[in-house]
């Protein structure tokens, strides 16, 4: 096996410009971001800045999609915060030291997962289910931010009770701190709408516009920066700044690993490695159909994996593919992740020599970056479209969201993977079972619900549609008890097994006790129609050995069997096949 | 609708005999098994009488089942140990408070899930996975006991650390106390193993002798108590014992209610519902089929949930349906739940009036019967038979038996709950989908990969023998998207939806994102044999809108519309039907 990855074996010239291009442009956007997502992970800004070098490149060399751009996010980082706060004070060396842990933690079950092949993992959790997940953690996350904007020192312990705290702190408001922060949203709105229009019309091409667009937080952070930095509104007016950033590359190092903090995070670092991968694969998905490219579920494990342990050794945390960031990427002409790669090494650059930029920068336009990228996030698409197309689905949405906002991140998206699989459990109860006559005069048997068909006195013939286990097993024993309780004259059960392609240890289970009980009552279990693989693994368990003779091959040939039995000892034909228990 | 049962509306004097006897031979095994459990759970000896009153009259009042015995259980005393340890001190008033208030959270959610008819939430968990379960809590329960035989102080944090103390503690075990509980458990195990057949061939009946070996454990009690108060153990030897009792009736009392207990105990209280609702029904279940007689899930969920909800409101602990106690209430010819109201009156006597008599009644006696009780509950049987029929089954066993053992009981059965449903979803993942070709000179369509059959250059043909939803769409659109690419001049995917009775929101989205990013290729999405209510809701929706002209009755006309379309036009048709998007 090559270690190098393909798109890095095969390296063709015509590639390089669209990289290098796209590797600028993202590292503009991941600036900001980095700062503001370490912001609102109760981190350091540095951690930030951290987490956008080493986890690129790791995700360059092990994931497949030619487009994601890995680093800090909104969603996992609030999931960051709401991880770590109840074990240490947010920004504290123990802080810093968890997050890196947790990092670490989901890294480790990541790459397990995708070593595994556990890529269907993602499938644990329903698009409307991770659709409230996003909206109801972006309302958090917005709300969260409100006090920056207001200059306020507000953390409640849910969103009302942040909501009142802010209502009461609002006398206390930073006038020039609202109006960075203010000004800010209002700007970032306006340029997210009108801006990549207005560019057009001043003759920029489309592509150009929409990417100038995206870069506007930018542009606050360079404005709002300049003007702190000259009228020293941190000291004149105490507008609240980042401070001073330590410069240099981040030093590898192992976290620290305890048993009981082990015990605290493996719940988080689960649900963020859970969402961070569900999240990751649709925007990888998205992007690569756009160019005919294809991604691997089990790669992107991997890939997030490898990030994840990466960020972990050199001093970030939790990262995965960001939406906005990828789609800037992809619009920029990256064609690998030779672009992220470039996109690290000027982070590194940055870290190492120009922190001394970020000194003056206000937390307000952090904030207001924050939220404007959050607000985008709430998804009434979905709620809508499910609403009129499957009631259900848009109680799971509602429901997700609802507990989000009300109980927090995880134990929002806790009920989010209950009602999923919920869902899922409740229509896997519900097999399609029907029952079956002859079509006259032929070797073809349908349900007897739906065709006019001839059945066999003394004789009732199930068909299960779907494989056997422990999920609807139970719910085969009750029909064909059912069944038989309403005809005491039923002396043949036929189970007719063409789609049958497993019976789980708990189904043979069932199936045993039903056997029995069954037989106990005179009336024989017979099977038809059963496929290879199942009939050579039944042959070895007691059922097989107890049905022995009364498997057939043809649903056919079991009607003639109890045709002939039944015809030739009118009393019953228990006494011919039916053993005792 | 009336609110007496069945059973006392058609109540028959015939049934009344076997009623009382059976009423009376539980009380007597209830009476230690009550004490037991209570010690077990970490609570008053008096908490477990009181928990065998009024659950039980609840339970005959909504339950399904004609002989269940409900009451305090082994399991689910542990669970209930293990959620309230952390939180407040065995034995104390917090402690015994929280233990109602558990009760009460379990009941308020079985009657929830009965009154929402969700008896198919037995099948989160897997046989196997079950078995696992139990047998990893009795072998954690009959380690927790050793103490109490050697008459010793030792509670470890773990399996290990208990067996550690244990040995650590050898020698100060007190002698007398040994004497008492290893006594005890050699005693029990012999009369389990050897009594009945004595009886018998002493003359007893096979039934006679069955119950009367099942009642040696109140043999154990009255012989070890007697011996205790005559000899004064309790002075002269420093005999652990049970002590005073309190006398009377239980007081009816809500529990105290907080929403931050609530907090912590929703999740052992769910869990502890979950686990007693698997085994009493699946108890329930096999000693009806023997009479032929029927159980709800439903009218089960509401049963317990009042019997938990009436031991909370009169100073109980969790209760749930036990197997011992129910096989020999069925086997002592109990007809109706009267047999259960005779044992709550009986045992509501012994605490009006009789509880004296067990203040000399030593903790070792007690000790040795959970220990052999749980000792027959580990389930070696069901893992040999998982080892040869289903690896997977057999290694889901023992991770969640050993996830009890190693990092206790609600961990384990989480651990558990996701292997199982981890299966199913893996399960659901990989749906049955196949390219279909014409069966030659027929209007029948088969797999390519099974039968000769001729497919239609520039189509792709596929049948999905599943409902489509957020478990396996994605895997649909891989499998699509796989087949487009490796055929390049396909300008036809027709889906062959003959086996889909439901698409879900997220399938849809799957559906539609995969109709654009074929139609951006110059590819149609067709669909053929759609069933009613599929098509009914798809027509309101974008995709449905987009499709229009594109859904076929037969999978023969889509077949024709693609001939004459590629006939006409040899460049390829998408001209004529695929809309830009």
């Amino acid at each position: 096996m090559n270690i190098v990855p393909t798109w890095m074996r095969g390296y063709q010239k015509a590639w390089l410009s669209g990289d290098i291009v796209a590797g600028v442009i993202v590292t503009v956007m991941l600036i900001p971001q980095s700062l503001a997502y370490a912001l609102l992970a109760g981190l350091p800004p540095e951690v930030g800045l951290y987490a956008s070098i080493l986890p690129i490149i790791a995700y360059a060399l092990l994931g497949s999609s030619m487009t994601l751009a890995v680093g800090p996010v909104a969603v996992a980082s609030l999931m960051t915060a709401s991880a770590l706060q109840p074990l240490a004070a947010a920004g504290t060396a123990d802080y810093i030291a968890l997050a890196m842990l947790l990092s670490l933690l989901s890294g480790g079950m990541l790459l397990l997962f995708g070593a595994l092949r556990l890529g269907f993992l993602a499938h644990f959790l329903s698009h409307p289910v991770i659709s409230g997940f996003i909206s109801g953690s972006a309302i958090l996350i917005a709300v969260g931010q409100v006090k920056h904007l207001l200059g306020v020192k507000a953390g409640g312990t849910d969103v009302l009770d942040t909501v009142a705290q802010l209502v009461r702190a609002v006398p206390h408001t930073n006038g020039v701190t609202l109006g960075i922060g203010a000004g800010s949203v209002v700007f970032l709105l306006l340029a997210r709408k009108y801006l990549a229009a207005w560019l057009v019309r001043a003759g920029a091409s489309a592509k150009l516009a929409d990417i100038a667009a995206k870069l506007s937080p930018m542009l606050a952070v360079v404005v709002s920066t300049a003007l702190v930095a000259t009228l020293r509104w941190d000291q004149t007016a105490g507008v609240s700044i980042v401070g001073a950033v330590p410069q240099g590359l981040p030093t590898l190092a192992l976290p620290e690993v305890s048993l009981s903090a082990i015990g605290q995070l493996w719940l988080p670092a689960l649900l963020i490695s859970l969402v961070g991968f569900v999240e990751s694969v649709s925007v990888a998905q998205s992007l690569a159909l756009k160019r005919q490219q294809r991604i691997s579920p089990n790669r992107e494990l991997l890939g997030l994996g490898a990030a994840n342990v990466a960020s972990a050794v050199s001093g970030g945390f939790p990262v995965t593919g960001g939406f906005a960031r990828s789609v800037v990427n992809f619009s920029a002409g990256a064609n690998t992740p030779l672009a992220g790669v470039i996109s690290a090494v000027l982070m590194g650059a940055v870290i190492a020599a120009l922190t001394g930029l970020f000194h003056y920068l206000p937390h307000a336009v952090l904030a207001a970056t924050i939220i404007v990228a959050v607000v985008s996030l709430i998804d009434l698409d979905t709620l809508r479209e499910a609403w009129h197309y499957d009631k259900a689905d848009a109680l799971s949405l509602l429901a997700t969201a609802g507990g989000v906002i009300a109980f927090g991140v995880e134990a929002g998206i806790l009920m989010g993977v209950g009602l999923s699989l919920g869902t899922l459990v409740w229509r896997s109860s519900h097999p399609h079972i029907a029952v079956v006559g002859r079509v006259p005069g032929t070797e073809h048997f349908r349900n007897v619900a739906r065709h006019p068909v001839v059945t066999e006195p003394g004789l009732v013939a199930v068909r299960v549609d779907e494989s056997l286990y422990f999920a609807n097993s139970d719910v085969l024993q009750d029909t064909v008890e059912s069944l038989v309780a309403a005809q005491p004259k039923v002396r043949y059960v036929l189970l007719v097994c063409s789609a049958i392609n497993q019976v789980d240890t708990t189904a043979l289970g069932v199936l045993t006790n039903m056997e029995r009980s069954l037989s106990q009552r005179g009336v024989a279990l017979l099977l038809a129609e059963v496929k290879g693989p199942v009939v050579d693994r039944l042959r070895s368990t007691p059922l097989g050995e107890r049905l022995q003779g009364r498997v057939f091959l043809s649903t056919h040939q079991a009607f003639v069997f109890v045709h002939q039995n039944t015809a030739l000892r009118p009393g019953g034909a228990d006494g011919l096949i039916v053993s005792s228990s």
